[in-house]
């Protein structure tokens, strides 16, 4: 049966059935709250301020589950948030078998020590599943750059043909964009994500107020202890000063998915640009059925394209939405912490869904290297007018060899003849050169510039192994 | 048992529960999709292009309910879009009870036209619950605005006191914005969300071909009939041209739902700085446990403002994520398409559950005047420096008036006396005002300039009666 | 010489030159500001709030024309808004000439209702300018549309060719979103940009202050007599209430802006799809020089469609985040307002650069049937198998057709052949069809379904004259 | 004079007159890209490629200032960017001197080359310019919090008083906030921003076309010496690959500032909120003249943190503009390029003058601890229920506690008296504590938890050395 209300990824194919939603489904981020209140009670007993029998029934009852997800969402309303609930379904559990350890959940705390620290674990497990589809779509790239350094193909800017590239480099450079996603999601989970702990207000008070007195005398090493306890439980990594109102890993997170989104979503409108009918330079991989217009037979849709350019469609304003939320006031804002909930999820599943989906696009991609070269020859060797100008430039100066090749240029695209048989009727050019000369300067085949030494440069990157 | 991978609304508790929700889940988009495939076949055979039995066989499979939305969404992915399953979910069911009937599911049709007729039944069905609460709250502001046309309150313009108000003008203006709200989702709907006909590539090419001659000899003919039978059929407006890559229909939606969201957003802003400890002019209704701190039991939290306030701190981006897909290229974009789903449904339901709340809010709000008055005599009369300039002018001349008013201002802000004590010894006023009269000047409570009538002025629009 | 820490369109080549740049660059957005100065005197005047002289002297002094923009500017680091030093600085000139009728200057008023006022005045300029503009690519649009009704394109969806269209109902499709725009512009001008009009803070109290006791013993009656007059001053329509923190008329234009940019932003991407160097079914128009290429002889770069796009991807956010400002705080919030200014005058530049690169576009486009056809039958004839499959259902039944059409488009696909051809050998279809049945059927130039009709209906919608 | 449809800063009082706005200008620009030309014909003449001569004079002349910025915007739109207007006004200024150097201007290049490394440079400078701001705001909240490490002070949350707190560790909040700001902008700076070298589509090939043979016989060390030389001519870093569609150094850079001018804005809405007439907790430095009404005498606006505040609310949707423009077509974009420049110059212009604005605010903002403790006070002790109800909970159970202090803070708010003479008189609590001991546990000055140490933590962290 599904859930009343319940939003499956009907309406987001691109995430629909991967496995980061799973990481971050309100199942998945209601048990990392209920996972963090196990573990700030364990951090708790570690520091005498309550019985460890009481921190281990209350995680012997968090790991048999948490509760539906739906009837939180539901009460929730009544405070805005998801904890207040959450607490009273646990306190009842611990109190059903020990009602005594029931008076040590969520001692002290506060929701958004819970919820924060639940967001970081969801975030840390999305972010690495990510990360390693990063990974794996930059491997299949470099096996593409390298079996393509040297494959010939239109370059195209504004466009239209511009000088030729390599499809090598091409692809060399949708795997440098993925590492540069990689890098960044690194940079996030390398400083680590850390726990949230600040009790009411960020003071610790109230985690104070039940310490033992002589951790009451010195607050300082009583918090020292309590977030490298916390950070311990949850492997998280410790922080410095509560952030309730100081946003910071939540803004890094989404900074970093925004980047990722979108970067995946060169790789995509490339891909479909180079499948377009009249290109057809490259091919989606095609398992049966996969793609089938439901009304034109004929047709195999860039599917796989699609759905990361989707994805690179809506990220970014996420981001906006979520950087937004530093604006935080107070100690804990009404509305600009609640407003990062729902947009960093989809932030998450959204990337993650076109990494996961760019993997099977990337190992997938089929390349026509005869169709390339066919595209190359459509503009008659005018690719390489640019060469031709330098060649001609010692002989005619710079502004008469750009007047004698605009003309030519012009005269070859109107007939459809070679440029460099018009070329070789043009009065400038008698006894410049040989017409076989001209013909190898004309051929766009042999003007890739430095293109396949770029892609050896470029593939000389190495990720790094995983965090 | 919660659905594998589901969204319940527990990052969103501006709208969990509330009705909208259930408008726009992802069995309601699916079931309207459907409902949508059984107009069509309805629209056809009213053609004679199908056989009315067929039509009704199809029907009536649709009415029994859609398939699980879980199902579909993750077969999705192979098509990036949800249709194609769904159409052979249908027809699978309608071939289980006539073979024959299974023929004419989705005949000549497309994706796109089944997902966007789909869409604007929901979008149709969202709007209208959506204007009857921004109405219900309207109503309740009028009686508010009403009741406190005259209650004298502090106005505060750049987070300091200006000039007295009245709470009454503040509120009326809260009820103008969502009448302002109210009218632009009527506009949306009087346009008359309108069907999609398109066929594969918006030339009706499928839809003829599987016309009687008749029909194929007068094309157009067809198409206006084809279009009145399914608008009919699903008591949407006809459309003018296919619109499957003219994306007005579904832009004007989220440019209704961005304003109505962040208009809400005003109100809510307002209710929370009116709330803080220190101001304490009106109190949201709290029954029983709503908005309790689950770490200090004398917090009351505003959590209904919270909550629209989280609202409208999302919707904007998204609205912008749904107008950039208006630049969609061809005559079906492969992405920008496919971009405006998620964002239009979390449109749709944020500010569907921010309008809900809005109700309870509107409808419950506790208004305090005397604390209104007691904040009013914090300046200390200084909130009228403006008129007691004015007054001063006609003697000193305004630069002199300024001046004295600058002088005595400061004075009196630094002394904590009364203003009108302070002007009373300044010598430029010796023997221009009786002590009365200069008390009654500098009397905030008497300087509400024209608000009361800009009450009634507020109060004489009328929304129209409900679409 | 140029202005210091100058922004004079070098960033934004689509809107450099172009007529809307200066009806809302800095000087005309001051004089605007310094006109609505002025017109409030004149009303303020026609009530005996004021000397007729003293508003006809300030009136003088406005006309002679608005200070150094630059010098406002900075100096409005002090006030956060720049009225504070127009005011001074309108006072000192109208002081020189007669000291007395300076006093009048600004009397009771605020910056905001300057600021607001001269906005207003300024969007209305600048929407008529974009408004005339789009009008002008409409009509241009359907000359084309008309002139190609009939022309047969190969439609496009999700990046393949789908079932063939004609190049009209493409052209018509831009024309009818055009349209789309030209009438929600007309919606914010006919609804009437509003006078700003509050006085401090929404009361009109200060205005009352200077007014005869006649008028403050009636504030209602003065109030509408002082909106009417202050309307009819400046030709902007009356506002219903004070507006400082009901951000309505500001919302609107930011939507009605983002819609067109967007909506203009569909028209180019398409351009640049059919200039690509593959398609070529389109071309710039290009004047000598246009579009030339630094580097490249032979390009002619689609620079009109690229500025036009530039345009498109920086609106919708931008509009956003004036949406965003309607949750303003207070009676005037401190950042939500000024928080509008710069992107809604970005809004306007933007867009209106755009709609004038439009109409250029729109008048010069060159289309090529000839290329048009031959891209349409790249496909061999199987962009017309979804009409092959509707005439070979009734005898084979929908999955048999099915399959034998996907078999066949695969084969034709795999060999080059045409698909009637591939289809005419099919055992399926022994004796089924004649050769010549068979040919025509699988003719795209013959299968454009009812594109020319749809054209006819798209050109019967007529845009309304100019507002 | 003032330049014709010029933007000097009118509407953007925030950043007009700070020192970032002439480092971005359209003057600083153009000087930039000028300064490219020269710096790549000198890394060109160190290969041997053209004469150092040639490469002195084009130096030469790029010194003497660039053209007039109106001009070449103007002239841009034959071409949709400014670069090649520049080139032929170089071109014809070197020719006047030297018709043969003139020859080599531009040698090989291309304009996205020229543009893209103006704008690292440009970037460069104002990221250093922001940091030193950021590095000095940060200095002056770490004197201020820590002055203020033990003054109590009201936290709020949800708009209400929570527990206690210290100012000083709001302040050391800021501070945080505001060195991860310079965190991230070392990052962007310290990996280097890189000059852009790529030719007509990336592959270098007009470069190659003019080295000398030896050169083109070895493209890759080529490559790799004239990156060296260009980036040692600039003072930029080396790239790895040319980047014209591969955007990470800009989509960086609008990161780094989107998350600065929002984490600025939480410092704003702070002071704001702190500022209001009925908190009064801080005020803003106000030198003569600053923030002054041009209605109210008495008022003295908060400008900085509004100014402040403006950005935050601009920037991050800026930011998505540009992030967006990572999903960049083919070799060069038709319009995703184009679409960064003028929201790149806005991100770095507004959070400039944000950043410039706050070390004004920083320095001079005034604190007021008596009104904190009186604000502090407003509560009646109610602000430490949560650590009264910690003392009650051993001897009562929790939920007991929670009862008692739920009943008798709702009669100390209703009463109006002292939460502890309250708690006294309870039945609950007889004999339980001394008068004297329940007064102290009630004490909301002292329950400031782990507060002051926390300053201590948040001051050791110290920001790097300025990069």
């Amino acid at each position: 049966m599904n859930a009343p209300a319940a939003d499956t990824g009907l309406l987001s194919p691109g995430r629909a059935g991967t496995p980061v939603e799973r990481l971050v489904d309100d199942a998945a981020w209601l048990q990392a709250m209920a996972d963090a209140e196990a573990a700030l009670a364990r951090a708790q007993a570690g520091l005498g301020v309550l019985p460890r029998a009481a921190a281990d029934l209350i995680t012997e009852v968090v790991r048999e589950g948490a509760p539906d997800p739906r009837v939180i969402a539901v009460a929730s309303r009544e405070h805005a948030n998801p904890v207040v609930s959450l607490v009273s379904e646990l306190t009842r559990r611990v109190a059903a078998r020990d009602p005594a350890a029931a008076e040590h959940v969520h001692r002290g705390s506060t929701s958004q020590d819970i919820f924060d620290t639940g967001a970081m674990l969801v975030c840390r497990r999305a972010l690495e599943a990510v990360r390693a589809d990063l990974a794996a779509a930059a491997e299949a790239f470099a096996v593409t750059a390298r079996a393509h350094r040297d494959t010939p193909a239109a370059a195209r800017t504004l466009a239209l043909h511009a000088v030729p590239t390599t499809f090598g480099l091409r692809v060399a450079g949708w795997r440098s964009l993925v590492l540069d996603a990689v890098e960044r999601i690194d940079r996030v989970l390398d400083g680590g994500l850390p726990v949230s702990l600040g009790g009411s207000a960020g003071t610790l008070g109230g985690y104070l107020a039940y310490a033992a007195p002589g951790h009451q005398e010195d607050p300082g090493a009583f918090y020292d202890a309590l977030v490298r306890g916390f950070a311990r439980e949850t492997g998280l990594a410790p922080q410095r000063l509560p952030w309730h109102a100081l946003r910071t890993p939540v803004a890094d997170v989404a900074s970093a998915l925004g980047f990722t989104a979108a970067a995946l979503g060169k790789v995509a409108v490339d891909v479909l640009t180079l499948s377009r009918t009249e290109v057809g330079e490259v091919a989606e991989p095609s398992p049966a059925g996969r793609g089938a217009s439901s009304a034109m037979p004929h047709k195999r849709n860039p599917v796989l394209a699609t759905m990361v350019r989707t994805a690179a469609l809506q990220v970014p304003v996420l981001t906006a939405g979520v950087l937004q939320c530093l604006s935080a006031e107070d100690e804990r804002s009404p509305g600009a912490w609640h407003a990062e909930w729902q947009p960093l999820r989809e932030c998450l599943r959204l990337t993650g869904g076109a990494a996961h989906t760019m993997v099977e696009l990337a190992r997938g991609l089929e390349a026509d290297p005869v169709r390339m070269r066919a595209n190359l020859a459509l503009t008659g060797g005018a690719a390489t007018s640019e060469r031709v100008a330098a060649a001609l430039t010692p002989r005619l100066g710079r502004p008469r060899a750009r007047a004698v090749l605009d003309a030519c240029s012009a005269e070859a695209a109107a007939s459809g003849r070679p440029l460099a048989d018009v070329l070789a009727e043009h009065p400038a050019l008698e006894g410049a050169a040989a017409p076989d000369a001209l013909a190898a300067l004309c051929d766009p085949v042999r003007y890739t510039g430095a293109a396949a030494r770029l892609v050896d440069r470029a593939l000389d990157r190495r990720p790094r192994e995983a965090g």
